[in-house]
């Protein structure tokens, strides 16, 4: 057993030799522990029970990598569990990939690998294969995480990430306050000089997403809304057909905190970074159905219909303020927050 | 179109949002072209013929990025082909996510995504969904790669990565010289002080490896012997199982240069990395033929026989020398080179 309070990571834990293997099945094998990934082969090999199969990946750079609600492990289970419900899928195998700077303490390595070990079997996934590189101090910041992901999808679910189904009239809901993620990860950061209660929303959704896919026919397009926000999401939108989109303000949920911070330092919680929030595009005649069931769960407690798919101003979403007025929201140009996840 | 040619990654190339989807538009998916790339939803969708699936990851943080023989590019997409072929998998699809740093040339990048984009399609694998991360100046090291990628096994080429099916009297087969893509490397480094005509064996070995599975019935066992190289593969199998493994150094096939080099710097080509080479374990009886398959392939001109299972000295490899003494070849434990792959 190694003695994780003490050890850094060396060069020798990437080279591999029997340094890698201590550290493969000391904490990684350990902790992620399952029957197909201590077969230590090359690949997984993984039975399917059907014959469409979802595939996503995400690199996971986050700075700093222990933040307020979460930890870079913990979001790295959720970003790819996410991608894959947000896409129809079951999430079911997830693939991890550590790149780990030379010196880098055991202990917090083992803390998110923990990390992710919770979070997996909270959403019934399981770690199948994996890979470990390690470069020379001041090579990487700390660690990077690359999760890729499988999952299968049913035969009624398969085009609810590309958008094509989308009509006017369709409503769009959220399960919960924006730019939590953020504001979160923000103020972890040593250069912040404010304080803020905010927690990160890193949450895994594919139990909230399943109930709603298993109990409404009308769920047109789901994605998460991380990078670039809500409003990045929304502009991705409508330039996938010939509609228009209008957003509420009022009815946006932002929590008193995200709303504060984003006031002091100039930010608009529209672009904010999100890692448990995902956006619906429902039919009208569904919506109330598909709210309820969000409200009904956890990590839908402050879900709500946020605006609607329309025919006028196709290309463009349009913000009704709270004062009345109307403003054109964009695609982010500038910069935001580099290496919120 | 951008242009490339004066342009360099920026933070905003990894926000999410204008910028970003520009990058993805104009190079990768312009370069890595196919339909369900296109659809650039969260996750790829997939038809798989065959309800058994492999599975793989590998992030690539090779120093430095062009080498003699390749590129992290081309070494991306070979060792995730060769991953899945080893385990008995026919390589379908592939997942690529970047790591950028500030300030790297997009120049660079397109070169390092076109020879990604040949060696996918020499491979005959699509790449078909990714994912592009940005960190600020001195956070990584140019660019690291990470791959995953699916393939499908047919039934009776299933437990072919575990070693489960070896036994006495096997013999070990090797597609060519050894250590070629360590010294290539290890060459390139602006510290090396040698000059080497070395070029690294990056390949992707799919096509070999199917030809042999689809016409050989006694293949065991086989492992691409990459970090660590031979020495490593062969102590992993020792462990498997009750037996031990003789090696005959005479058969060893290793080019001039790689013995030369390894002879000054005193490193041994058993332990140097191999990025187109496979290790093959087959039936006495059939290991002519597989030779000759081999053989008759470009990937396979130099193969040899190097040794065979031994029921002697179970849980030892051992190396039966050129002036006729024995010696155990141990794992990796000092130091090798790192970021090598």
């Amino acid at each position: 057993m190694m003695n994780v309070n003490h050890e850094r990571i060396i060069l020798s834990h990437g080279n591999g030799g029997l340094m890698m293997h201590e550290l493969i099945e000391n904490i990684f094998i350990r902790h992620f522990d399952n029957k197909i990934l201590r077969e230590q082969t090359d690949a997984a090999i993984l039975k399917m029970d059907s014959s469409t199969v979802a595939f996503t990946t995400d690199s996971f750079v986050v700075d700093p990598v222990f933040f307020p609600g979460g930890d870079i492990g913990k979001l790295a289970i959720c970003g790819t569990v996410n991608d894959l419900s947000v896409s129809g899928a079951i999430p079911l195998y997830l693939s991890v990939s550590f790149i780990l700077e030379e010196g880098f303490p055991l202990k917090d390595l083992e803390k998110i690998v923990l990390s992710m070990k919770r979070e997996a079997q909270k959403a019934k996934v399981r770690i199948v294969t994996g890979d470990t590189k390690v470069v020379d101090r001041g090579k990487c910041d700390k660690l990077f995480i690359n999760t890729a992901g499988i999952g299968t999808i049913r035969k009624e679910n398969r085009p609810i990430g590309s958008g094509k189904r989308i009509r006017t009239g369709d409503k769009i809901l959220i399960n919960g306050n924006i730019g939590d993620h953020g504001i979160a990860v923000m103020s972890a950061r040593e250069s912040f000089n404010f304080s803020t209660t905010v927690v990160s929303d890193c949450a895994s959704l594919n139990l909230l997403i399943q109930k709603i896919l298993n109990n409404c026919s009308q769920v047109r397009f789901m994605r998460d809304p991380t990078r670039g926000g809500v409003a990045t999401v929304l502009n991705e939108l409508v330039r996938k057909g010939n509609f228009g989109i209008e957003i509420d303000e009022e009815s946006l949920p932002v929590s008193e905190g995200v709303r504060g911070m984003c006031e002091i330092l100039g930010f608009d919680p529209l672009y904010m970074a999100n890692e448990g929030k995902v956006m619906i595009v429902a039919g009208a005649r569904e919506c109330d159905k598909v709210l309820s069931i969000m409200k009904g769960m956890k990590e839908g407690r402050q879900s709500a219909v946020i605006g609607e798919i329309v025919s006028d101003h196709p290309g463009k979403v349009v913000l009704k303020t709270i004062t009345g007025g109307k403003r054109i929201i964009d695609s982010l140009t500038g910069e935001q927050l580099p290496r919120i996840c």
